[in-house]
């Protein structure tokens, strides 16, 4: 039993059942005479603090994957906790907490991005669970801190299974097979608690395979035991609720209470575990629960520093809010998330005072498009089309062209008809004055984006350009001048036709408050691109599952048999790399491999070099590739560096039918660029 | 019967009667057998070319309205229709034209801002005839050119006595004294016609003394009459449809289309004019009306020199849109536009390195109050809070601090409760850093608006702060800091809390893409504040009539008889300006006068110089002041200049209660700052 748990088990000794039940809601009451303070247990920090101020956006989660940079995206949670920790030493000296000013944050997402159509993709790591895995590990790391205290604490989210439908999500039942549960949708969990050992871990709204996750056993069991998770689990808002009211599982919010507090969920953000009063009386659940629930909780809090007076992030000032040192970081991470699919040559463009452009598209001045969602309040903005305007020398022409799902427009509807034809009108007489036109398009996190959003409930009804978009980049090209097309969103979109007709195409995953400087950047040249998709970019919607099929054959580079228009894990540069001299460093149960990475290009350049396990011919089931092992390199044009790329211990393993990973020794084949090599694996 | 009349007697001459009829809609379809392309007579730009794409975007109309500047108005407007003919010259490349693509734009709105809960009252010049009828004159002379073409046509709306309230605007019924029409509601209409010669006025929704606006033989006679207009008459947009449907004046719309044809209106915006034919049939109206109509209208096309191959405006380039010389301009009228309601010194603030500024408040960092309505899409923009970010060389801690009526909000909500605690208390935190506070609050064009608004239909229920935003106040207030309070808004507020706690008060009216800009430059004193207030701005709701009363006692600054908080007129300077030897030079019917201005103080600075004439001791129905000449001077400190103030041929006649103006001989007063002059004015 740690100092904190001592310490907690002395003061939880001392409440009543009352005060006791009391303390497992999100917004725990004061107990004056013990000299606990109030405590609100909800914060956000997806990419930054969120929701509570001003505060550094980051770029959003699926950006920050794009960027494949673990060690940059820890720096980053670093920084969000020291902002963090400098509004909470600020917010107590009003006395108690409230909602977003605390210490212990619902960050992050680390579901997999199984389908485009989900609207809360954005939130991920995206669709592999090795890079989830990976980029979880390393915010949990930044946000927690390595000192005595925690500095705050983070929790994955949400368990398990979770990816939509938004508008059933609280009576939806995922029917999920254990090969794919084990595989896919708990691997990123288990990595996460394996390398960083996240204070908490949040339920589900769904069912999974007919048990709500809030109240699961089955998931629960698994998370504690296999999963190895030892922190406190606590409920998705109102998800307690659910049970009784969306998945009828219960007949009564108390029933619901009591199930879920015996399954192991200690902590409930919504309004049901007011009634575990009423349930104990009922004799639903016994007040030993209630209490080891409360230690649980306690201990975190006594692990926070909150009841100490030598905590190491008390002295956190406030002036790290926003600071300059985090600007930078900021920029950093948006130059590394964008991602260049196509480029004949266009790019970068010159940056010419004779030059003259045209910027069109809703999504080219947009402050939401940088924001993504659980975004805190930026201190200063620049969206592409300012990032641009600023960075060239020549004449920009700006059109917004559309209307439809960006910030300013109060109907937000896809607007069409002739009350809107002057934007197209508009849009193509700023590209006939224009040598290149740059075209920003996409959604918004209006459009995809959580429950109750402008999409189909919050999810995309399908992967296409919303149509006054379509109708908006048919006018632009007619006029002939080339495009180079920008695509705005936080998940994949049918890009084919814009593949076709455009000579350099670009993705801009709602990219923070410094986005468009860093698009700038990139166009000029200033910066060579280096971000890869963590999505799949189909081509169609017809390439898909159903989107309520939780099964992953047919989903995501892992399971997709088709030819995608851009793979997960492609993105191009300014600068060549040429990979040479892919080398196993056998070790037990796998190997590890080196290769060399050589600039062969002109310019400074970042790669992140990437090293996947082959599926084998003839074993079902096995993905057809798995990502195992990536590391970032920055090269001078011709530069060389050998590149260790280590893999995971259970790299080579994989889940069976039962879901118990096992290891197949034998002959297994790894790709790394265009290199393969092939590996003995003995147990 | 002038050339333009010629021809479009010959082309109409050619027309069928139902080509004729179908010309009086605003969406005109072609006739191609004759050539005639089809035109969209509805464009805007109240502020700037509107809705249609990327345009200057100047401060709003009441914004403009304080600067007193009508020569720059005039220098405002002729950019304005450079941009829009510019535009038009390239829509035009398109075959046929579409809504906002044309030339005849409805603008501008010089209804009588006669009390502050109108939501459209930001569009108009503010409660004075006198200003209103000079801007408004300025803006036509600017908007039409004055060259043998019109540059664009300019639309004097509303016709007559509109101003709310919005939400009942279809089926309202304003009820006016003959006195009160004539005195103030159709002065600036008088004034406008007879200096400026528009092309022409729009009839208001609402009916007057029971008539229908848009056909009413009593209004439209005036106007033809007495007010000498000799242009067309429109109808706003379904208004024609609201004489049967919501004044219940007649039956069907095509009862309702021969009414307002028969009265005079010769262009529908809305649906009713497509019932003509069938009206014709019915025997409710005789071709010739038509053909009449018809000849009006086509006039005006020619006269626009649509059909013309020697017409000057054809060679105004698309590089105008948006050119320096414009962006100059309208930084130049931003600054002119902000007033200084109060100062004890504080202002201007040193701009130090060293210093720490807070800014907060929801329009601090809003688009949408530079914006207003009626307006076009910025190339660029400021908001206050960025233009004081880049001018200030110290640190700024930025805080939103609440929700509530500003872009990015969703739900447009009054929020409040737990959820918004965290904004105030970010404010609070700010606040603390900070040597002084610049609190950014008021309401927004989404609030304060058209038909359909947040607000209260589109009007303010009250001239308060929305609650969230007075809970801020008192929030931010009670930290201690000096406070330098820019209320925001296109109306008077309540600023009495203000007024009494903050050292410093400003009042920003939606001043225009450049308006942070200019702000930062006042508050850093870069230029001294020259703007004066078109309203008055009361102490309390209390101090008003019923908002449906449209009798004038009780209110404006002609017929108020409480103490304002500030009033009409007023506005601060940095340098003081010294006024003496006020001397009267008598004229038949008047007198003008001459006043010497000396700035006394230490910085350059410009002061518009405004007099006014005395009501009389013991004479009822007379205005308690009203304005009859002003004047800008722009000094250096220790400079003097003579002011010449004209007055107008009628400045001294007032409406009798019959509505007939007269002069009555005898001594009169004027004031002009603090100085006062008798002059006896004979016939």
């Amino acid at each position: 039993m740690n100092e904190f748990e001592v310490k907690a088990r002395e003061l939880v000794g001392k409440m009543t059942l009352a005060e006791k039940c009391a303390q497992l809601k999100y917004d725990a009451p004061a107990i004056e005479r013990l000299g606990v303070p109030a405590y609100n247990w909800w914060c956000e920090a997806l990419h930054g603090v969120a929701r509570s101020g001003v505060a550094t956006v980051f770029p959003q989660a699926i950006a920050m994957a794009a960027s494949f940079d673990d060690e940059l995206l820890y720096k980053v949670a670093d920084a969000i906790s020291d902002e963090a920790r400098a509004k909470y030493n600020e917010y107590k000296t009003f006395g108690s907490t409230q909602i977003y000013q605390g210490l212990t944050f619902w960050s992050p997402n680390i579901n997999i991005f199984r389908d485009p159509r989900w609207g809360r993709g954005h939130e991920t790591y995206g669709e592999d669970p090795y890079l989830t895995g990976r980029m979880g590990a390393a915010f949990v790391r930044g946000m927690q801190g390595e000192g005595k205290y925690h500095k705050v604490d983070a929790t994955l989210k949400h368990y398990a299974v979770h990816s939509g439908p938004e508008a059933e999500r609280h009576g939806f039942d995922a029917r999920v097979s254990a090969r794919d549960l084990h595989e896919t949708y708990l691997e990123a969990f288990r990595y996460c608690i394996e390398k960083s050992h996240p204070a908490a871990v949040m339920g589900a709204y769904n069912r999974t395979n007919g048990e709500p996750c809030c109240a699961s056993e089955t998931l629960i069991g698994l998370l504690y035991g296999e999963l190895g998770f030892d922190g406190y689990y606590l409920s998705d808002c109102g998800a307690i609720n659910d049970i009784n009211a969306h998945h009828h599982v219960t007949e009564t919010p108390a029933e619901s209470a009591a199930l879920a507090l015996r399954a192991g969920c200690v902590l409930n953000c919504g309004g049901a575990y007011a009634h575990l009063l009423a349930a104990h009386e009922m004799g639903l659940v016994d007040e030993e629960t209630v209490t080891e629930a409360a230690v649980k909780l306690f201990t975190a809090r006594f692990r926070l520093g909150m009841f100490a007076d030598d905590c190491e992030y008390d002295n956190i000032g406030y002036d790290v809010v926003c600071c300059e040192a985090h600007r930078e970081l900021n920029l950093k991470m948006a130059r590394e998330s964008v991602v260049l699919l196509k480029n004949d040559g266009t790019l970068p463009l010159e940056n010419s005072a004779e030059g003259k452009l045209a910027v069109i598209g809703p999504a080219a001045d947009d402050v939401d498009t940088l924001l993504g969602n659980y975004n805190g309040t930026p201190d200063s903005k620049t969206t592409i089309y300012e990032g641009i305007r600023r960075a060239y020398r020549g004449r920009v022409y700006y059109a917004r062209g559309c209307r439809g799902y960006y910030s300013g427009d109060r109907e937000d509807s896809d607007a069409s008809g002739v009350w809107d034809e002057q934007y197209l009108r508009d849009a193509m007489l700023a590209a006939d004055r224009a040598d290149v036109v740059i075209m920003c398009m996409g959604l918004s996190p209006a459009y995809e984006g959580e429950e109750g959003g402008f999409g189909h409930g919050g999810d995309k009804p399908d992967i296409s350009l919303p149509e006054a978009q379509r109708r908006l980049f048919e006018a632009v090209a007619s006029r002939g001048k080339p495009i180079i097309y920008i695509n705005v969103s936080g998940s994949a979109m049918d890009l084919c036709e814009q593949d076709e007709k455009c000579p350099a195409v670009l993705q801009f995953f709602y990219g923070g408050s410094r986005g468009g400087e860093a698009m700038a950047d990139i166009i000029f040249g200033h910066v060579s691109p280096s971000g890869r998709l963590p999505v799949t970019f189909y081509r169609s919607d017809g390439d898909l599952p159903p989107f309520e099929d939780y099964a992953m054959e047919g989903r995501t580079y892992r399971y997709f048999r088709g030819e995608p228009l851009y793979a997960f894990g492609h993105g191009l540069s300014y600068t060549s790399f040429g990979y040479s001299d892919l080398t196993p460093i056998p070790k037990a149960g796998g190997a590890d491999f080196t290769v060399k990475v050589k600039n062969t290009g002109r310019v400074y350049g970042e790669d992140a070099v990437l090293l996947y396990i082959m599926g084998r011919d003839g074993v079902p089931g096995e993905p057809i590739k798995t990502l195992a092992a990536f590391r970032r390199v920055s090269l001078a044009p011709g530069e060389e560096a050998e590149v260790y790329l280590k893999t995971e211990p259970g790299a080579f393993m994989r889940a069976g039918e039962d879901g118990k990973k096992r290891l197949d020794p034998g002959e297994y084949t790894v790709s790394c660029g265009a290199l393969s090599a092939r590996v003995t694996v003995a147990v």
